[in-house]
This record gives C-alpha cells, structure tokens and sequence, in this order.
C-alpha cells in the first residue's frame, strides 16, 4: 500500500500542535440568541447592508458563521410553533416545555439551566439584552415561573433565588427600571445593599469597577428601537462590558440577546426589522473577533423562532428594494409621533420626505385617516412595505428551523441540523464537564 | 511535549485507509434541485410527515443530510429575486445571469454547463424531472436561448446541439410531448432515427435497453401533481432508470428536479406542495442509500430559490396544524374539476367531505359563487390555509436563501454559505479535473 509521507507530517503537525485534551472544552461559552432571526432576516440583511456601488454581492460576518440550523417547535400537543419562553427554555436546559414557560418544564417543574450550571462550576454568568432584562429569553436562563409575564415575580426570582448562596447572575445589563424600582419593592436598592454596582445611563459602561457585580439597567422596559438610536452605544457596547465584567480564571457563561428583531417582525416594521439586524451584526462582528482572538471561548449563534411570515417579495414581483430603508433616520412608530404633533394637513408632507417616497392616492388617505399615532405607525409602514415588495404573514410567529452560528473552541459540533434542545445539550455536556 | 500515541494509531489508520486521490474526485455526479424549496418547506415537511403517534418530531432524510446554504440572487440591478432560469444557469455554469436567460450570461452569450463538460470528458449525462423537460432548470444544464420561453427552439437544441459529435443527453426523463411531437417537427422520431429509444408510459421504465440512450416523456406538459398520482411510480422511478442508464466505466453526470415543488408554491397550494416534498424526500431516501453505499459518487441537493412566501402560522395564531392535508386523496385542483360537474347546491357537501373540514359561512358562499375550477380551487385552498394556519405573501418567489444537501465524495465541500454559483464552481471543479 502506498502512503503519501508529506501527507502524514502535517497529520502529526496537527496533531501535535493542538492542545487536545482543551480542544473541545471552551472556558468561556457565549450564547447570542437573536429573538425572531428566521433564515430569511439574515439573507435579507445581506442584500440590506449591501453596498450598492459594488457589482457583487458581499457576504455578511452572519454568512462567515454560519455552520447549522434548528427546529424550534415547542413540547405541545397544539401545534409546532414556539414563543420565546418555550424556546429560551429548551436553550437554556435541553428541555421541551409549553409557550410562556420560563425555565420549568410541561409540569411546571423548574429545570436546571446552563448559567446555573456554570455559578455551580464557580464560573462567572451575566445577560446583556436590548430587552428588559426579565423578558422572556434572558428570564428562562436564570429563573423558574410558570408564566413569562411575571416579571416582577422574574425580577425577585434574580434576588432571591441563589446558587449555592451565590447570586446566579454577576452581570445583567438591559432594560427593566419598571420592575426593579416598584411601590412594593426596590430591588435595584436590594442588590446595591448585596454589593452590586448599579448603572442606569450606557455612558456610565466604562466606569465600572472590574471584580464587582453589576446591575445596569437602561430603560423603563426595553430599550428604544435600534433605528432611534443610531449614533448611540447599543448592544455592542452591552455586550463588551459584560465580557470584560466576566473575565476570570475559572471562565464565564454569557447570554446575549438581540431581543428587538422579533418586536420588529411582531410589528411587521421592516425598517426597524433591518436597524435590529444591523445592531446584531455590530455585536456580531467585535464577538468574532473577541472569540477567534483566544483559544478558550465558544460563541453560538441561533435565534428561538422566526416571527412574522417576512418574505423579501410580495404581491407576484420579482423584486425585493431595500435601499430606501438604508436613509430612514427615525423608526416608522418615531415617525408616527412627530407626524401626529403637525396639523393634520401636513403629516403626509412629513411622511413623504422622511421616507423619500410620494404617497400615492391610497396611502395619503390612509394618512389622512389615521386617528393616533399607532394607526398612522402602520400606514407607514404599509408604504416602506410596498416600496420594499416586503411581504408579512402574521404578527406572531413562524414555524421555520432557524440558523445556526458558531466559532471558536468546539465550534464543529454545532453543524448540520439539530433540535434547539440539542445545542442546549452540546453546551451543558460543555459546561458541566 | 507530551503525544497520544493512540490518537496518532487512528489518524495513521485513517489516513491509510482512505485512497487519498479519489478523496475529493467523485466518478458521478448527481445534482438533485428541488425548484422552489425555500428552508420554510423543510421545516414544513418535517412536521407534515411526523408520526403523531410518537412524541418526539422524527428528522428527516432532509435533516440528515443538510450541510449548509446557499444564495440565490440574479444578476440583474432590478432586485434580489431570481426565476428558475437565471438560478438554473448559475447551478449549471456558475455564472450569474438576468432572469429567463436559459444557460446565456447578462449579454445573451451562450455559458458552457457542467452537463456538457462532463459530456466532453466522455462521461454519460442525463436528466430525471417531473416538469416537462424542456423547462427552465433542465434546460439551462442543455440549451442556451435568451429566453425560458421558447420550448420549442430548447426542445430542436435537445437534439440539433451536440458536444464533440454527439448528443448532449444520453437520458432524458420527464414531460413534453407538446414540444417534441409537433405539427413542425417530430423530434421524438429524429431521436429514434438517431438510435434513442422512446417510451412515453412510465411502466416502460423497467424494460429499457442499457447502453442505449432513451428519450422518455410521460406528460403532454409536466408531469400531474404527486398529489394526484400516489401509487404511481413518480420522480423515484425516473431516478432510479436514469441513473441504471448512466452507470458506466467513466461515469456520470446526472440532474434531477422535484419540479413541481415551486409550481404548488405559485400556486400558494400548501397541499400540492407537501405532496410534491414527499415525492422528492421519497426520491431522495433512495438516492442518499445508493450514493452512501458506494465510494465514487457525490450528491448534491439544493432548490433554485423560495416560491410564494410560505409561512407555518398565519394571522397572529401560534399554530400550525399540517394534520389534515395528510388525508387528501386529491389535489385542491382535482378536487374542484370534480367538484364543477356536480350540480352548485351539492359543491360544497362533495369539498367538506374530501377535506374532511365544515365550511364555515363565508367558504361556503366562496364555493357557491366560484365560477369556474380555477375559483373554486382557490376557495379550497383558502378553506385549507384557514384550517392548517398556512400563510403566503405572493404567487412569485422570495429572496431567502436556500438549503444545500451534500452526501458522498466531496461532500464536505458544500458546509457553511456559498452562493449558487459556487455550487456549480466546486462541482465543475470535480467534472473538469
Ligand atoms: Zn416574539
Ligand atoms: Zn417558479
């Protein structure tokens, strides 16, 4: 038999030059969950952000990373269509459970979730997510209710609940002062008396004390669309305090949330759809790099479910345009409020320049007609919808398998298709060994 | 530096056992494009076929062999959307193309594909379709013509084009007496003169000659809806023929098309659709076995693009419920041929039986006032969308990227986001080699 010998030196190299026994135990696991992120927002984030000068088309950081997909489908007898909770919940612990969920299963019986895990392995664990911090997607990695619209319940459950007397999450930055600052209770004075730093203003990201926990809370409830914060630190920015918060010795679990895409597919809103996309991508980007930098970390991607039956194409065309979402400097609800301020005479003056587009007949009078603000938020995005061939479905969820990103050490086990309970396993196996 | 001496056994033991050579150079090629199948039909699929008596949502054949994903777009500065044609030319030549061209570059130059390059490496070539095989995709790997529409003119390139003196397809399976026996000209004849054998009932797919080539065509068009033919032999059996026609000493280059696919998303038909996926996951089991049984011979499957912006879930429910399609013994355009010779009053008793379904007050004045099977049809298929929570956006294609399925020699190939056109360069890269 004949054996090629250049062939086995760079096996052997290989081998030897990798440390084995490390290779698929990251110190460090980032999950970044894109709420709503269905296949069809990445491609269309692709042609989105495409630069139009080129002939080509250039492929996204998302494309980079891409390695699999997952289903998402709930543990229900009603039907194949997750919500956030079901979906956190089957991500943070393996577990199949029923919509609104939050870290129980279909007993309502709490489940173990992979940042407990890691505080019981004396890992550093922290959430940064552009939604309140106990929405959905973040609660079901650190509490256990029967029911996703408990936050104040959710909010006392991160004070209270503690792992082995340890609070389970070091570092939580998002939105929420309606739920920790409360007639009945303050929690934000609770955590401040335990120890926490407490930051309300993003300014405030690099002033924080290393080696001391954090509660950085930024809004009411969630934060402001993406597409009203242009020019101003965002998840990004989140995302790269919390690391550098969680560095240690021992390594860190990471939540990320990208929570405002799926708001945006809830809202049929393809302009603040794309600003959403363009925030993840930002994130996305210096994560990459932070990741492929070291030889300790695991970044995956995915996102829960895809929302809102979006399709770039609409109506028979054979076209979908997105340029003219790419000049929008206010999201279509901002618009909406500066609109309504004008006589009603005006508004669709405004309207017509913001946008850049001229109402036709049909669309003045939708303008014209509509009596607050919300009203007149949804006829404008009728309009970027009809300029765009963008195409909606649903203001609630899709049952499409969604991607599957992933770099860094064990990065090859999250290729393929798989279950979304599956990359939750992968993770804990990861973390718990 | 400490070195697992068995970890180097197995990668010695493995790097002798593979015949490095052939590794990347598969001897066959088959190419399986299933028009029209954006990620949403195999995620769709998945829950359509699942046992409901199990559990557990069982993966699919489809599940097993995904490896990544693929981008469609035209080149065309009219938008991001293609048709078949121009997906088609860049799967058959790697070069992006405008809408219509059938296997032209954006100046209507005729671009070599890589079922002529392997004819030219004196491999045999052949194509297995359920449309008529004179339609874009098929036609784009054969003939060059500005425009899909000409079906007679790619019909007379089928036999007037030749590569080095001889025919371009040794097998030819699918639809489209139309454009072979014509008052014209009767290519079915020129091609038995030629030495092809003909059959046009697909019973005859057992009793071909080998080493002969065949001309079969079993439809006046395309083939009828699976949905209308189950129990019949369908796209398996024209597979199954082509590739014992092909098997021979060089090899062989073959395309398969689950056409019809996107003809049941045009036709925002979720029925058509799921049946037309089961004859290509049917398809594809047999194929998967034969590739993985073997070591010379590489599959590669994808879809051209999406067709219809099909949702699961439409109009805010968390629900979709595929359960009832899987009764249909009938397509909704059968069904409303049947439907139209009986008298009106007794429409909508014959529909609510064969779909099992009461109609509610407004499907029911729909069936009523349908004036032809064209109206009627639609009406079934609103009355199917309603009761399975289905969602469309257009009857034309979307922009979301595709799924690749790779198995065989060099599957690797394929993992992670390409464009088509790097589908057709890598697997040009192996036939040219
Ligand atoms: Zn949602
Ligand atoms: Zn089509």
């Amino acid at each position: 038999m004949k054996f090629p010998i250049s062939l086995l030196a760079i096996a052997l190299a290989s081998l030897m030059a990798a440390p084995l026994q490390a290779k698929d135990k990251p110190k460090n696991v980032i999950l970044l969950v894109v709420d709503g992120m269905g296949p069809v927002y990445t491609s269309a984030y692709r042609y989105f952000a495409d630069d139009p000068a080129t002939k080509q088309v250039e492929s996204t950081v998302i494309d980079e990373l891409v390695v699999g997909t997952a289903s998402t489908y709930p543990d229900a007898d009603r039907g194949v269509i997750t919500d956030s909770a079901a979906a956190a919940t089957a991500l943070s612990s393996g577990i199949k459970s029923y919509n609104g969920a939050i870290g129980v299963d279909r007993n309502h019986k709490p489940v173990q979730t992979m940042l407990e895990m890691a505080k019981a392995k004396g890992k550093r664990t922290g959430i940064a997510v552009t939604s309140q911090i106990v929405h959905a997607t973040p609660a079901a990695f650190i509490a256990h209710n029967d029911s996703r619209k408990n936050y104040n319940a959710i909010a006392d459950a991160y004070f209270d609940e503690r792992i082995d007397g340890k609070f389970k999450a070091d570092v939580m930055l998002g939105g929420g002062w309606d739920y920790f600052i409360r007639p009945d209770r303050n929690l934000v004075e609770e955590f401040t008396t335990e120890g926490y730093q407490y930051i309300d203003d993003m300014a405030q990201l690099g002033q924080l004390q290393q080696d001391q926990p954090v509660l950085g809370l930024f809004a009411k409830v969630g934060l402001p669309w993406a597409l009203d914060m242009q020019g101003q630190p965002r998840l990004k920015a989140l995302t790269q305090a919390a690391v550098s918060q969680l560095e240690n010795r021992k390594g860190y679990f990471l939540l990320v949330e990208a929570s405002q895409v799926d708001w945006a597919g809830h809202a049929n809103d393809i302009a603040a759809a794309m600003a959403e996309m363009a925030d993840f991508v930002d994130t996305l980007e210096w994560l990459k790099e932070y990741v492929e930098s070291r030889k300790d970390t695991l970044l995956v991607v995915t996102a829960d479910h895809s929302t809102g039956g979006l399709s770039m194409g609409a109506g028979n065309e054979y076209l979908w345009r997105p340029d003219m979402i790419k000049s929008l400097e206010a999201s279509p609800d901002s618009l909406a409020l500066l609109a309504m301020e004008q006589a009603p005479g005006q508004r669709a003056e405004l309207i017509a320049s913001a946008l850049g587009l001229s109402p036709s007949q049909a669309q003045s009078a939708a303008i014209a007609q509509a009596e607050d603000s919300q009203a007149l938020s949804a006829a404008i995005k009728l309009m970027i919808d009809e300029a765009t061939h963008t195409g909606w479905t649903t203001h609630g969820h899709s049952g499409v398998d969604v991607p599957v990103l992933a770099t860094g050490v064990g990065a090859e086990q999250f290729a393929g298709f798989q279950d979304n309970t599956d990359i939750a396993k992968k993770l804990i196996n990861m973390i718990n060994r």
